[in-house]
């Protein structure tokens, strides 16, 4: 069985660095290819390429998802190197430019909402287009595989959303910015699933993955409120989220799940 | 009973110019501001101002939605005018700022969807930030009241959704830009709901509505595959529309609603 090819975007840190890690530990050792805006500067995706042998390799791609050239650049030597993609896991997020979301009207900026949607909806769009083709030219080398050639897919796009992006269990409000931004980005999930799963031989699998409550950057300022219980460590979530990432099928695709395969409401 | 005041955002055509006509010759006729990017080119608009007693009145008030200084502008100049608001209805929208939606992730840019997003989705919640205390400093002259003081509203928010920005009804996939920039309204719409409820004596309800396929501009290069009969009118729409927002009440708030009062999913 061929080492599957998996782009994580955004992997500098947070969930995207630990997705990395574990990949490279896989039972059959992925090819990692790392993206972030500055790989220069992360030290952590460094050490984790200089590596020796006994696990899957990694190579570091700069790519700025804001950026529609780079995203484009990043594809042509993702093309040019592996030639197609088994998994892409798009991870890049933020709560707002601030750090902080918006516990009521009176913080929403035009501004603000932008930059947002923009890093975490627009680039997984971007990430899909320049990426697509790489993915339906996938050896559909992880997740689950049905024997009829037909129901088999090619590749797997993830994008990682948040149980706050979903409408109908929005209860609490506030957050505007990022809450649209994943509501946005599920919807990006649900037409790419039907775009992608058109082709009799090349299909994609596309999801929305909700990772729980994460111990990361972007949830930092809202740890106190979570009870101990229901904060995960990223290893904790990251496997998790294999686990299920590796059972996924043309059955799920379109679907949005939490980490334990449970169905999301839009 | 007092006129209702009401502020029908994107007025200078389509739908919008169609809710400032109707409104002027509804039954208890209505105090209207009319808001565009460009009053003086608008000679519809202006015949309506014009018009004679009889009707109610009509005020042109410059907006450009993608501008937060305009829209808070426009809510200081409301405020000194009126002191607060029964209906607001968000109408601006644009499908692509090419005219075309997409028909894959060919072509799909960046530009296109922030463009989008901007107008669709950022423009009414910057309408509810600048006019939400207006609202809820209307006399609830629009839409249902129970007896209950408590279960009453002060005043109406209406989103102009469409159907193709409902995620689970996504059947055909293509259209990116409008469908993310349409759900994420939704969110937008849920949110304030939230946001919008809590007060004991000054609640908004906020739905978003679908208004049909409907012959304006935004559709214009689709009527040909539209059967006659599912191709409205803004006319038809419209009165359609106000004989379902005069239903609404505290019960509504929160939810998605096509133009015959049945609900859509997220």
């Amino acid at each position: 069985m061929a080492a599957p090819v998996v782009v994580v975007q955004g992997a500098s840190r947070g969930l995207g660095l630990e997705f990395c890690k574990q990949l490279l530990k896989w039972k059959t050792p992925a090819v990692v290819i790392a993206t972030c805006r500055h790989p220069d500067a992360c030290q952590e995706l460094q050490a984790l390429a200089a590596r020796g042998p006994g696990t899957g390799t990694l190579s570091l791609l700069q790519l700025d998802v804001d950026r529609e050239d780079d995203v484009r650049g990043a594809a042509e030597r993702v093309a040019a190197l592996f030639g197609g993609v088994d998994l892409m896991i798009n991870c890049s997020a933020m709560l707002h430019p601030s750090g902080r979301g918006e516990t009521s009207l009176r913080n929403v900026s035009a501004q603000g909402v932008m930059a947002t949607v923009s890093t975490n909806t627009v680039g997984p769009l971007l990430m899909a287009k320049y990426f697509s083709p790489l993915l339906m030219k996938g050896g559909g080398a992880f997740g689950a595989q049905p024997p009829e050639r037909s129901r088999q897919h090619r590749g797997l796009l993830v994008n990682m959303t948040a149980r706050v992006g979903s409408i109908g269990d929005n209860a609490l409000g506030g957050w505007y910015s990022y809450r649209l931004s994943k509501a946005a980005l599920n919807m990006v999930t649900k037409t790419l699933s039907v775009e992608l799963g058109r082709s009799s031989n090349n299909k994609v699998v596309c999801v929305s993955l909700h990772p729980g409550t994460v111990a990361t950057d972007l949830s930092a300022p809202y740890h106190r409120g979570v009870p101990a219980d229901r904060l995960f460590s990223p290893q904790h979530s990251v496997s998790l989220l294999l686990a299920l990432i590796q059972t996924l099928s043309m059955e799920h695709t379109g679907g949005a799940y939490s980490w334990d395969g449970a169905p999301l409401p839009w």
